[in-house]
């Protein structure tokens, strides 16, 4: 830190990603990203417009903000597109957020509404989810603070119901409520059914877990045109050209390309129920999953053991060094033949540790 | 805007790119850009990597910072990357400036700068340029204030020289002074020279311009260790993924390729000094231009007629419609055909209008 760093972020910590190591080749089921490659339409788009690199990209994004639309049967001025669902999020907190307007969101999720919070200097309410892990919707009620609740939440996998959520809406009507729907392809029911009644909802999505491309940093909002306008005024007065030409293409094809969309979710959920009924069986306590990763334990092994011991074996998995989680480990829903090395590889290790 | 955006926005005005008209085809000279496409080593490095897309990128940008820094003769950690120089500025601004410490910036340089004074309600200290269009090095002494300043300043094109640049460091020991270096491989001395002398120097910079990757959107900066580290902290509690994979190995292989680099910034030179030469036949008066663009104005026509009459005939420009610079047109350097043409219907227009 140089001396010259605003001392309002003295106590200012980052982020921290899954890892990435580049020291030896892992099975990687730690950042919850889809495990097969993005769809051959979208190659074949990043091939046509290669060689345009040189020229800027369309900072209105027309032509994603029309996919998006189409695919959801809204219009194109209800859609905000940005470097990824952190660069949504993050907008989001400074447009709606502010010394009067503080935040609210569970104790347990996305780790990185908490440093938004610190990042912007706001007030926040931490809100325990129940022993269950479940969300307790009338914590939410009338708080007079902007709210972020991902759906399905994050690490846990658990969904809130529509019905739920509507309830917090209702009691929340002036103040927005953000649901992070990143993983709601994979279970859940969306909230985009309850756009056009509720002008205080704004929907996050991410194309970085069920439209394979994590690596083309493309994530939208979903919600009236006035809260997008707000967010395309944040966007359009911090960094106007903030999607790259190939991944605004990328992000159209994967957007329109439906059958290998379809696949590719159906493919993860049936992994999951396989992974579910494995570690069932092998003792697991596994929490319902409506996401393309699962949240479990197993007495008599800590998280942090699995993790270390599967690592050392070559499977990256995630585990939160946190109170009230850390028992338990995120395994990223792969390909059917790393659950399978995953499998056994766990198998091994509770071996060893009886 | 919704009743939900904070009211600190109540009078922000976003930035207004140069116009991107999907209408027809135009000859592109209005917004800088490179008239040349990526390197064909750059082509190659997105093969190899596209069907990758569905993993997320190194968040730490490793293989770039290592081109850059060999580019250069720095050290990785002395170089910061992010989605677009306009990030680098934004996050610049978040990191070194707030209530106590405003910014100052010249009354005509980039647009952006008074925007994100806005954006972040930063008190701004505008400090009108010389008649002739110079920076006045003594205006900028010890106001206690970041200062940004633009070298080659856009839109006149003119340099500041090391001299002035490191007496202005020099007089503000206590504070940040930022110089950005956007169009700095066309013309003027870089002061990455002054950076083992000044911990209060950040260069910005960018793959937009003279490297062929304004659709890529990759910009850097340099600077000490711990300004760096400042600007880590300020990306990883915002977006920490803010560059995705095919702009990583974009701008990488772009650093690396140095002859083609060499080749299209020698061909814009040229193309430049026939452009200053024709347009001064035609009786134009020419700033000189130390950037991949020229600022000229004519006397018997004004600056947003010709502009106008330019877009008529299918030829962008950029006009700016304010006080001091109204009378000026912008032409970025394309090819030799385009400049050609360019000249050709200027001639025409300038026939009609006697």
């Amino acid at each position: 830190m140089s001396k010259y760093l605003s001392p309002r972020f003295d106590s200012l910590d980052a982020y921290t990603p899954g890892e990435q190591p580049r020291d030896q080749k892992y099975i990687k089921l730690n950042t919850n990203e889809c495990p097969y490659p993005p769809s051959s339409k979208v190659i074949e788009a990043i091939d046509k417009e290669k060689n345009l690199l040189n020229l800027y990209p369309d900072p209105t994004a027309k032509c994603l903000k029309t996919a998006i639309a189409d695919n959801l049967g809204l219009n194109a001025d209800n859609i905000f597109v940005a470097n990824g669902s952190d660069e949504v999020l993050a907008l989001s907190f400074m447009a709606f957020c502010d010394k009067d307007t503080g935040v609210a969101y569970p104790d347990i999720s996305y780790g990185f509404y908490s440093v938004y919070a610190d990042l912007f200097t706001l007030d926040s309410k931490v809100i325990p989810l129940k022993d269950d892990f479940s969300v307790c919707p009338n914590d939410y009620f009338n708080l007079g603070r902007t709210i972020f609740i991902a759906n399905p939440n994050a690490p846990t996998g658990l969904c809130l119901s529509l019905y739920d959520i509507e309830n917090i809406l209702i009691n929340n009507k002036n103040n927005i409520v953000v649901i992070d729907e990143a993983y709601v392809d994979f279970g859940g029911e969306s909230t985009v059914k309850l756009l056009d009644r509720y002008e205080n909802l704004l929907v996050v999505r991410t194309f970085s877990k069920s439209r394979n491309l994590a690596g083309g940093r493309v994530g939208f909002a979903l919600g009236s045109k006035e809260l997008i306008a707000d967010l395309e005024l944040m966007k359009f007065s911090f960094n106007p050209y903030n999607i790259n030409r190939l991944s605004l293409v990328s992000a159209t094809e994967a957007m329109k390309d439906t059958v290998y969309f379809d696949d590719c979710v159906s493919k993860i959920k049936d992994t999951r129920t396989f992974l579910v009924n494995e570690l069932e069986g092998l003792g697991f306590n596994v929490i319902p999953s409506c996401a393309n990763f699962i949240f479990a334990k197993k007495d008599g092994i800590s998280g942090e053991e699995l993790y270390l011991k599967l690592k050392n074996n070559g499977i990256l998995i995630r585990h939160f060094n946190k109170d009230r989680i850390s028992d338990y480990i995120r395994i990223t829903i792969g390909t059917k033949d790393e659950i399978i090395s995953l499998i056994d590889t766990i198998k091994t290790i509770i071996d060893e540790v009886k």
